[in-house]
């Protein structure tokens, strides 16, 4: 697999300011794992050592970058933004060399129910389970072992990885007398275009409305989406994340590994979430949040957690000793 | 899609104060978004307001909302419990209108291997596999993609949702210098009656005697349930829960979204876990247990988290304080 | 099904000081469960007087429990290390009586590519899904609704339990102007032998070099292993674990349920991470490390919790008080 430089720049641009646009490129790399017939890019000014010592057939950087580029004396480009050129070249690459090349239609072991209306150009991969009354918009993805249940509508260019389910069922129940009488859940699920949704994840249909994920959503592995829950456009959530039922978060928003949004709060536009953090409360303001217990050698872990449970007592004594202090 | 009130009352209960008994209604919506041809209900004192403006067609409530309900004009339904008033009714919905209906018998996609046993009525959906020795018990579905492992048992009326693992083998290993030898799981997994059973959730076989899942246990999505856990019977769990082998968790408690049980612990009836917590000791009392880090805006949780690992240290320098203070 | 005592020992060794060799054992069983015809062994001193007074037919004990073991009367042998003559009489067992036999070979219901290699001996069993490039090695087994993707190579003595996904896409995005940018992912996964792989556990590929486990690393239920994170050799991780991308394990680490590894961190070798702990940082010297909430009633953590956003202001308040204190 290669590809000439100058075939890359006639398709993503940036500008050769040193080096031969012949050179042929024959992986793509990071800074420390790139050798002479690599590409790297240097996407954070902070790792300028880290650039210096590359040994890249040619990095892209960015106009700030120039001159220490320069100084490394192999080949760069400089372009607006290398992490941006970085995933456009990992689109390039994939596309020029067909790697994981994904067929439109249907594969023969996948199960589409009849009722489903799933676009001539989406591929069902195996053993995926499209249920009646289901749609798979124009380029959408099922890669493999894959349910959407019914009533569920996916828009266009839709990636779903292995093992994802979509639409099974909301967890309602009402309590008669200490037994759990089911809710059924008569919604569905609605995606926008331009979703990815990771292995194993699981997006549930409502109770009553549709359960919804807008455009630009990128869901990764392994993550919890509730009934009735909404999520506005281009936000993303980290592995392991749980977004309990009728929670509605806004756009732009990221929530870190593990993080847990409780039910029916709200979180505003452009809110960041640390990983491991539980959001128990509606969350207004943009900024970033966080809220997970620091690590530490597991003594003083023990001893500090036996304190923090006299915390609130121990306040009380700060404020005795205030007080007998003015006093005295 | 609709059902007249009369039909609703017919199958349900509940007394017409006002209002036409041939009212078509045309939807179940929340007091915020029903409109004059659907049916919603009070089931918390709190929403008054919400009911007062909502513009349902007919709301069901309890005995003592009856005035509040007259006051805001349209039709309403005095029922004992409106919230499971609801619940039945979306029962009745989905089986009067067919939705999504479970056909009986195996799926042709569907692997049941030779020796496993599957009652006529149960639902085998697409995808699935069931082992060898594995009881499937009456009426009970496995929607799509469920896995059934050797020698587990499940009762009547089980609802599995897609993609879950019953009998996955339990993580046992014994340590021999540094190398990890396997404890083969030879227990399998009991599940009562009414058990429902969450999207890409596990439940690991015993080590040696079963894992035990009582009647009328929930169980939402994402939960990882270890071998050997015995839970008790109509205990409900919300999604991303996990319990590590051998607990032991009682009768009618619940269990927040990633509440986290450790192994080998006990849990009395009726405690409820709110959400997030670890539980790391046994729990003989009912009542509720709580334990994560509050969240905050990023700045105040790092200084308060700096802070945190000198709190044994500080309430050292409380009591010399009272100390000195005391003497002085 | 049985064992006669002897049979065991002639595999397995052992010397029986007291009792029969011809007893026949119907069960292996715990310390409580174990009857008269079961085996059971004492794997922890602590653990006397249940050994004492269980009813098991044969016991197996270590040399420096010899003594109490004749005191409690029945049959038992003396073994170098009991918990791991227990592992290797579970594996004895279910060899011996053909417990879930695995047949080498291609279950007719999977999807394995053209351009995969399966080794002869290898398990792919129900609805698994190899995809091309992928690599099965001798004796292997993927057991039931397992995803193999492209370019992911599995050692020799696999297992993989059902639901697992490898070889998902790594979750990486570029920002262009609030929308994300795929970063296509390029690499694979490399697996080494003697894996264990848990239920619906997700282990991505790598962004442009592969992800990889290295031998011996055991991996429970719900576990997702980011893109590019590699982890050492017998190495073990309980359920619910998350690993954030390109965070590197030592060797023999061990890694509680739902503990959380941050990206980009390094593990020291013999690190020992308890159950719900978030790893924020890299750790570099061998131990134990810990962090999560204590668990509390609920009135007292809502105390606590809301007393600790102010903690750092309570050290401040102290460090007033000493200063006063001394100056007065």
């Amino acid at each position: 697999m290669s590809l000439q430089l100058v075939q890359i720049m006639e398709v993503l641009g940036g500008t050769l300011e040193q080096g031969d646009p012949a050179m042929e490129i024959q992986a793509i790399a990071s800074l420390e794992d790139a050798g002479p017939q690599d590409f790297s890019f240097l996407s954070n000014p902070k790792l300028q050592a880290q650039m210096l010592a590359s040994k890249a057939g040619c990095i892209a950087v960015s106009a700030q970058m120039q001159e220490q580029a320069r100084q490394r004396g192999g080949a760069y480009l400089v372009v607006d933004n290398p992490y941006l050129y970085f995933a456009r070249l990992t689109q390039l690459w994939r596309k020029h060399h067909a790697i994981r090349p994904v067929p439109a239609g249907i594969h023969p072991s996948a199960v589409v129910e009849e009722g489903a209306i799933v676009h001539p150009s989406a591929s069902i991969g195996p053993l995926c389970h499209v249920a009646s009354g289901a749609v798979i918009g124009a380029d959408s993805v099922l890669t493999s072992r894959v349910t959407v249940g019914a009533d569920c509508v996916l828009g266009e260019r839709v990636l779903v990885q292995p093992g994802a389910v979509i639409g099974g069922d909301g967890f309602g129940f009402a309590n008669e007398r200490g037994r759990w009488i089911k809710i059924e859940q008569l919604g569905g699920v609605q995606i926008g275009d331009d979703v990815e949704i990771g292995s194993n994840t699981c997006i549930d249909r409502g109770a009553l409305r549709d359960t919804i994920i807008a455009n630009g959503v990128k869901i990764d592995n392994q993550v919890q989406i509730g009934h009735n829950v909404e999520i506005g456009e281009h936000s993303a959530m980290a592995g392991c994340v749980g977004i309990a039922g009728s929670a509605k978060i806004g756009r732009q928003c990221t929530i870190g590994g593990a993080g847990m949004i409780l039910g029916h709060l709200e979180i505003a536009d452009n809110v960041h979430i640390s990983a491991a953090t539980v959001v128990s409360r509606s969350i207004r303001q943009p900024g970033q949040y966080t809220g997970f217990f620091p690590i530490d050698d597991n003594g003083s872990w023990e001893k500090n957690a036996a304190t923090l449970k006299h915390l609130h007592a121990l306040r009380d004594r700060i404020k005795a000793l205030e007080q007998t202090q003015k006093n005295g």
